[in-house]
């Protein structure tokens, strides 16, 4: 899905490929070491292109889409590390059409098989849908708007403009923006999947775990798989039904154990019993768990009571403990340092592999003499059985270049003039400026993706944000202008690349460009609907939603608008020392990154991301704890077990992360309906009982 | 040990038995289809006794009498049940030797193997030591004197009798007591073990445990269940330590978890996260576990609340809610019926099986016309190379009968002359008839385990109690005169019976009789100086033991108290309507015991066990859903892997047991030390915690 090629997704999907491959080494490389996999799917038949849409796989994707888009949802506003969830995407998709399948088949009304088409059709329809849930920003910019975070920002002064998010125009902003991305690049993906032969990893990942669960060995790990993924899913959503109970107020419950004691409690080291995050920390690679600890040591450890001891120099010692000019200023400002450091680095590396792949591809075309469109036949001669036969049916069904520069320019248009309606601060010339840029930008990140699997989006995102608010101005609104450029440019680099993936696994699973397509437009369509409901859910149930205080503090909202202003106004509003304390944090994430590729990828293990460094500087370490414990127990899981570990942990993972995540969703229409849990289980320390005990005495 | 045989302690000896066997299945079997138990160790030779009895052996039995009296009292003074440690005994032992001698043989230094006689050894001692923590009756009759508890079953009065504990007679008393039962009944143990062969199903199991120790393959098993254990040890001492730190208060911390709501909780009925508890769950039999929550159920689910409508009716509603007029009074009363039916039913049923199997044995040798000391030579042709050769090592080491009869009467005049100075209530001629009659009762006590494995201890105990009790009267403080007599009765008894299973297990090891008492005694001697210790720090260390809100609430104390009221008052000390109730529960539980023995071993699993449904009554029923989690746990292991099941779930469970006990010790080293658990973990409920939050923000 979108969200895991997130520069604040740090490498999961890099990860994720590795889990994928192993899973698959387990079930299927016996087999491939006698025949390749189109050798082996050779006898079935492979249905028409209207025949792989079916009604059923569009009612699994929704159901689905729902189930992802809560959960992604939750980990938006709750810490905004968004894992991977392919791989239980995959897994439930295959789930829930298979049972369907075998129920028809007894009663025999069963006319169409399931086979491997209908199920990447499943898959990218539901990554689609439940992308939109992280592009849509209600995690960062669109929510970074609200009154609420604002007024948080800029606590003590009054005046700034806000844009409260409405049902509304968050429906018609997602629809007239998503579908460009898709649009954009339709036209270029025989060029990306076949001439240019981009790797993709995640939807190469993708299309070996379908493959598999179609061959009677995959099937059968498939099912131990999904059997483990229900067990932990069972238990996960059990845990944090147990855990509501005893949550009266925010400042009760498990999510408030002071594990360690209080004094590390008071600086947010504690271990908070959250199943998604010992899953998270399962799922991501271990360098990503321990750098978020190291960031979480760092800041909440190291600097921040140090900067404490400095109240009174440093920053008023009767500010409002929220103020941007206090310590919160500091908290946000060096993790934006860091960011923006990473990205940086990042966007420049990933740009300039991608030119010199560019180049180097179009030079090897031109050495062959072939003009582009007709390079497929005399190449086919070099290849292998697999590969003629994805080629020939991924070429087999067109979708008109027409459609595709017609579709984008229509929708443009819409989305121009509809635009500065939605976003007052945007005017139609801004719009028209990322308009033409878009479909660069897109092709840059759908290129990039398919080298080095990570999407830049947020990366362009903030790009958007600095670009179109300094163009704006500070007294047109540019905080806004920047925040919703934003929101238009992720939709449409992200949407574009995930589409490029998805090419890539219909590739390897002959399924055709045109269902993709259509599923991919159906999913974008469905997400446009389904992600602002959910998160409107979540806005109506909590209404301390985005407090620093609140189960979901959003953290990352705050973090936009602090971006969209230093955009609009510079470095005024940062607090003393602030300054080189950034500039000290910028040049070390770049540094750290330096160093990471100068040891190559066998020794950078031990060097810590910055990006996953930077989370825990504002949220604090507990989410780390959580991480880390995850990582402790897949590691022990792989010395005792390292097969079982690999073919299991992502399924065990995907149950902890689903089952707390679909908590959210009975929870959210409790907190709706009224329904207050009935106990608080709270911590004191001894002195503070005393009191209490003396007061409920009395 | 004394302890897991007691009525209090139903069936788990017979289960343990079960779990060893099968245990032996596995290690054994296939070796006995081809050699015989004594053919297998006929080229290793068997030490003399004195060689039996090294300094080594009780070095280890000391510390494991130290860590086994800690557990033993926690648990009496917690729930009181207890399980049966012969499984942790036995396995510790064997670790704890053997880690010496390799340590030993490495360096060269070692000098005598360790052979299983000498493992005989450890466990006879351990064993003997630590079942005075039982018989001692720190949970029972000995503490059932002390101020504390009189005042509480006598709240609102004044003016009766009290002896508080002191580590100087406690240990004066112990001393002059304990020894009777071995001397009284060693001159037996030939036509028990021999002529009779009894069975003494424990010290069958135990003896088995230790032969397959000392088998290549069974010390191969033996070293992957004393890593099971070592872990679940580890887990379960961490786990107590971890919740030591929220315990502020008895109020605070997950004693006091609401797991299953508030209201529950008012009710008893909530999951306390006790990692002994699920062990002991593990341990005893499921019917156990189901009896204890049945009968929780029964009473403060069902009974309790009905009788609390009825108040003002049938009791006064301004009484103390712990007075034994009121509500107390019903929930011990009708207890004490239940204890009582079950005791006087087991009681008959095991004395007449053990007059019928005593008159069938006398029968036998009657027909074979054999004097009874003569008789083992001629039978010795029929028997099997092992019963010869244990028969011929059995014999070879005698103990002069003078010293037994001598020792008896040594031993008695000194307790006569003694314990009314302990005791002033206790008189010299009472004394003398309990020891007349002592050596009969304790054979009938040896000669019904040796057939059924179940120790009537603590039934010969009350008849103790209301016999001596009533013939003290009241004026003449008939109750402290019933405690001490069921004090003497009881460490007569299970100390003779326990002497006999040990005198069983040194036969099928080829353990001396001579080196079995000499272990025993000094055991008795360590347990004697060991357990008053160990009491002694937690009755220093907790100020609150005993009462019924405090985390050590020794709920037998009060029922042996109530009971021995009862025998020397009447029934004038109960409230209205309870008489009834305790006629209709004294009949029910011998009724359910008919009907169990009816129904046939096979059939009975579904008929609870009186004795086990009586425990809640006064206590709730928290630990009885520990108990049905181990169960559980116990079961679908059993579902999924019945063999290693099997092997490794009384480890498991001897982990859980023992980690959690341990940490009694540095837990009341702690609170004597005045270091206090720095956190409280509070369950408030909704409304309470807008209150508190309301005063603790002002």
């Amino acid at each position: 899905m979108d969200s895991s090629g997130s520069s604040e997704n740090v490498e999961s999907r890099v990860h994720e490929l590795n889990i994928k491959e192993e899973v698959m080494i387990i079930g299927e490389i016996k087999k491939e070491e006698e025949l390749s996999v189109e050798q082996i799917f050779a006898k079935k038949e492979v249905p028409s292109w209207k025949k792989q849409l079916t009604i059923r796989a569009f009612v699994v994707s929704f159901v689905l889409s729902v189930m992802f888009s809560f959960i992604v949802m939750k980990l938006n506003l709750t810490v905004g590390i968004i894992p991977s969830l392919n791989v239980s995407a995959g897994l439930l998709g295959f789930f829930f059409v298979k049972t369907w399948t075998k129920l028809l088949e007894r009663s025999g009304l069963l006319k169409q098989p399931f086979t491997r088409q209908e199920n990447t059709v499943i898959q990218t329809c539901v990554v689609a849908a439940s992308g939109i849930a992280f592009s849509g920003g209600f995690g960062s910019y669109l929510f970074a708007m609200s009154e609420r975070v604002v007024k948080q920002s800029e606590k003590g002064q009054d005046g700034f403009e806000y844009k409260n998010p409405e049902l509304g125009w968050i429906i018609g902003f997602l629809f007239v923006v998503s579908f460009l991305g898709l649009f954009s690049l339709v036209p270029l993906r025989k060029i990306m999947i076949i001439d240019f032969k981009l790797t993709y990893p995640s939807g190469t990942a993708t299309a070996h775990l379908i493959n598999s669960f179609h061959t009677p060995e995959g099937a059968k790990l498939a099912k131990k798989q999904v059997r483990e993924l229900g067990k932990f899913f069972t238990f996960s959503f059990l845990w944090s039904f147990f855990q509501w109970f005893f949550t009266a107020t925010d400042a009760c419950g498990f999510q408030k154990f002071p594990t360690l004691g209080l004094k590390a409690f008071d600086y947010k080291f504690y271990f908070d019993f959250s199943a998604t995050y010992v899953g998270v920390g399962m799922i991501c690679p271990h360098i990503v768990n321990v750098s978020v600890l190291i960031g979480g040591i760092l800041s909440w450890g190291i600097m921040w009571p140090l900067i404490e001891t400095r109240k009174g120099h440093w920053y008023s010692a009767d500010l409002d403990p929220d103020s941007m000019q206090g310590l919160k200023g500091y908290k946000v400002f060096i993790a934006i340092a860091l960011i923006l450091g990473d990205g940086l680095y990042n966007f420049t590396k990933v740009l300039s592999q991608t030119i010199a792949g560019l180049y180097n591809k179009i030079q090897d075309r031109k050495a062959m003499h072939l003009p582009v469109a007709e390079c497929s036949s005399p190449i086919a001669k070099t290849l292998s059985y697999d590969d003629q036969r994805r080629t020939q049916l991924f070429v087999k069904d067109q979708i008109p270049t027409w459609l595709a520069i017609g579709g984008y320019v229509a929708i443009s248009a819409v989305s121009t003039a509809t635009l500065p309606h939605i976003f007052h601060q945007l005017k139609w010339y801004h719009i028209i400026v990322i308009y033409i840029f878009a479909p660069v930008l897109a092709f840059c990140n759908a290129f990039g993706c398919g080298l080095t699997d990570w999407s830049l989006a947020s990366a362009y995102g903030k790009l958007a944000i600095f670009t179109i608010g300094a163009w704006a101005g500070a007294s047109h609104g540019g905080v806004l202008a920047g925040l919703a450029a934003c929101g238009v440019m992720m939709n449409i680099v992200s949407t574009a690349s995930d589409l490029m993936q998805d090419f890539k696994t219909g590739y390897m699973t002959l399924a055709s460009p045109r269902s993709m397509f259509v599923s991919q437009v159906i999913g974008t369509a469905m997400g446009c609907v389904i992600s602002p409901c959910v998160f409107w859910i979540f806005y109506k149930a909590f209404p301390d939603l985005g407090m620093e205080s609140s189960e979901y503090p959003a953290p990352f909202a705050s973090v936009y608008y602090s971006m969209a202003k230093l955009g609009v106004e510079g470095f005024s509003a940062l607090p003393k020392e602030c300054l080189k304390l950034c500039y000290a944090f910028f040049a070390a994430a770049i540094l750290i990154n330096i160093i990471r590729d100068a040891l190559g990828k066998k020794r950078s293990w031990l060097i810590p991301l910055p990006m996953a460094m930077a989370i825990p500087f504002f949220l604090g370490s507990y989410f780390a704890i959580d991480m880390c414990v995850g990582s402790l127990i897949l590691f022990i899981w792989q010395k005792k077990n390292k097969a079982g570990a690999n073919a299991f942990a992502p399924a065990v993972a995907s149950g902890l992360i689903c089952g707390d995540g679909i908590w959210a969703m009975p929870s959210s229409i409790l907190a709706l309906a009224g329904l207050k849990p009935p106990i608080c289980m709270k911590f004191l320390s001894r002195a503070t009982n005393n009191k209490v005990d003396t007061y409920l005495g009395s």
